[in-house]
């Protein structure tokens, strides 16, 4: 185990009706406060009624910014940022997912930052202070909610940039399950495969942790568990709040502290996002068993046939790779099971035609990955996801 | 899953070496410090130099409190309270294993408290503020290093009391596996046990939570992985450095938030730790196995079915009975394997003239445990250990 520094001070307010408490929690930290949030969804399910009568009730002022995209954009983080300097923000509050959160965070880094906000974005020591962030969570996949990352996109240079500050880390976060229930199946199941994905980018590593991977193991289990019974019926309690517990300890670095990690399928997924606008999940379950036959050899069958045994139950006395295959088959029909796709093609990425300059892209940093891949093995995975 | 508030505050450096940053750290809350320890062990392997000889290079003032006992007793809390009010102490610094940050969780607690030290390990409500504690852990074992608890003893009256308070958490712990190098084979079986314990009070339990358990689980085979490796080889950095990892997550509230947990064993080895100063560690792992036949029942069945299938590997297509009693007989072979004796007449409890009073105090708070226990329960799990 390699030494680290253990730090996650993010208070999590967990189960049905936690936002009751949105008024004491936000007032700890000030009365001005931004509302970031996407479509109208939490207008049509009563979020933000709750939380704007809370808001009256405390003598909270608040602001709103509204259209964070899925992808979310710079353009959007820019709007957000003028809003704070111009109203004197004290609380920057993203109600939604994991994009609405990423974009609350850079908005609440950039405010002080006498630059441009995408300055932050390419290099985050440039970070003066963050405005403080209490988020409201209604999807279980990005783990924004107990992490220091945010991803932004630039649609000008097709360029989608994964950023990181230990004080963009939100304060708190409600974590309402119920807030869950209506979460569309295809993105349940999309943002099941993101967070399972964190998962194995930490599992799979040179650099091991046996406590990290039993509980990276376990939080597995979890997402196989409940992923298909939260699309079957949506309104699964049990099922919504493990995935959502799960999505926060999936990437707020428990399962990867102690260990050498570096990401292999993000990297090559933020590409395909990056030019093709795709859902994230998706593009990380359709490249995903692609990814591990490619990697898998003699180094590292030994991980894939553990893989096999902890996590989908396969009887550790056959062949280690008969196991390994299996268990990356076990992978490939779970993501079925959800009912996402299995080739690019399906989600309108019907020819290479940028593979090259995507795979330049991606394979920058993937030197040092749990095998390292160069530009040919990123266009060769894309080619056989296809 | 029930609802929750998740905070865990403490900053962890992990890692051999870690105590050079002790300087910095401590100065972020003050700069005179009282250290808290037991013997001299910390002199005769070097800690204390070390700590002392940063403590003169950053201008920290220091007092001692030493003799802490391996069952911390009141009077050494007072002597403590008497030093930090003296001296006005703005750190209190314990340098061991559970034994003594528990007494300096109390002692940080009861310095700005006007009555009795005692008062507030019978009613931590009474608590005014606590001095910022920051721990370095030589004893993989009680978790204080990352928890709210405090476990203190007054001898005049056997009472062993478990206390507990948000505000005695420690800011920051120092977690050096080299520091547990020379503990010696008895007392690792003992922290292994204890840690071992802590996670099964949780496991067990009546409201379920399938990630929890999950993460029970992986820290249960971390334990039963580590606990006879380290015994066998005390310098194996791997092991020491999972059990050390492993004993701050088992009681840390991870594995307990969102399920309805009332522990049973412990409640009943404090009455024999109190009653006959025996190692805690050891007492747990005599009595755990009777306990565990003694719960087990058509209700309970499925429950140690599943401990036998995920911690101890047992196959699933047995009979549920038969797959319990074989995970109840590992249990006990594992602490065997440790070197931990198997009856209470082993450590020195010869017969049962306490039982009746123990068993009467061990009992007041079991009637809402996985299974509730009577006096009567306690007595025959306490004649079935003798």
């Amino acid at each position: 185990m390699e030494n680290f520094t253990y730090t996650i001070p993010t208070t999590i307010y967990f189960g049905k009706g936690q936002v009751k408490q949105i008024g004491d929690i936000v007032s700890q930290y000030g009365k001005r406060v931004l509302l970031v949030y996407g479509g109208g969804s939490i207008k049509r399910n009563g979020i933000y009624d709750d939380v704007t009568a809370i808001f009256k009730e405390n003598g909270i002022t608040y602001f709103e910014l509204a259209g964070v995209e899925p992808n979310p954009r710079i353009t959007t983080v820019r709007k957000g940022v003028e809003i704070c300097r111009k109203e004197n923000i004290e609380v920057v509050l993203p109600i939604g997912g994991g994009s609405t959160i990423d974009c609350a965070k850079v908005i609440a880094a950039a405010t002080s930052y006498s630059g441009d906000a995408w300055d932050i974005v390419l290099d985050p020591s440039k970070v003066v202070s963050v405005l403080p962030i209490v988020s409201i969570l209604t999807l279980a996949a990005t783990g924004s909610e107990m992490d220091t990352f945010a991803v932004i996109s630039d649609m000008d240079s097709n360029d989608k940039i994964g950023t990181s500050h230990e004080d963009m880390r939100p304060k708190a976060s409600i974590l309402d399950p119920t807030y869950t229930f209506s979460v569309p199946a295809y993105q349940t199941a999309a943002g099941t495969a993101d967070i399972m994905s964190h998962i194995m980018e930490c599992y799979f590593s040179n650099v091991q942790g046996y406590m990290q991977d039993r509980m990276a193991e376990g939080l597995l289990k979890t997402c196989i568990e409940f992923g298909v019974k939260a699309i079957a019926k949506p309104d699964d309690y049990e099922a919504r709040a493990n995935l959502m517990w799960a999505s926060s300890w999936a990437i707020n670095n428990f399962i990867k502290l102690g260990k050498a990690v570096e990401w292999s399928v993000h990297p090559m997924e933020h590409q395909l996002s990056a030019y093709y606008d795709i859902t994230h999940g998706v593009g990380l379950a359709i490249l995903t068993p692609h990814w591990m036959e490619h990697v898998l050899n003699d180094n590292t069958v030994e991980k894939f046939k553990e893989f096999g045994v902890n996590v989908w139950d396969l009887s550790k006395d056959e062949d280690a790779y008969t196991i390994a295959h299996q268990a990356i088959q076990k992978t490939r029909e779970y993501f079925v099971a959800m009912g996402i796709p299995t080739t690019l093609r399906e989600v309108g990425i019907v020819d290479d035609r940028y593979f090259d300059v995507m795979a330049e892209k991606a394979c920058a940093g993937l030197e040092a990955a749990f095998v390292p891949l160069t530009k040919e093995d990123v266009k060769a995975i894309y080619q056989k996801a296809l």
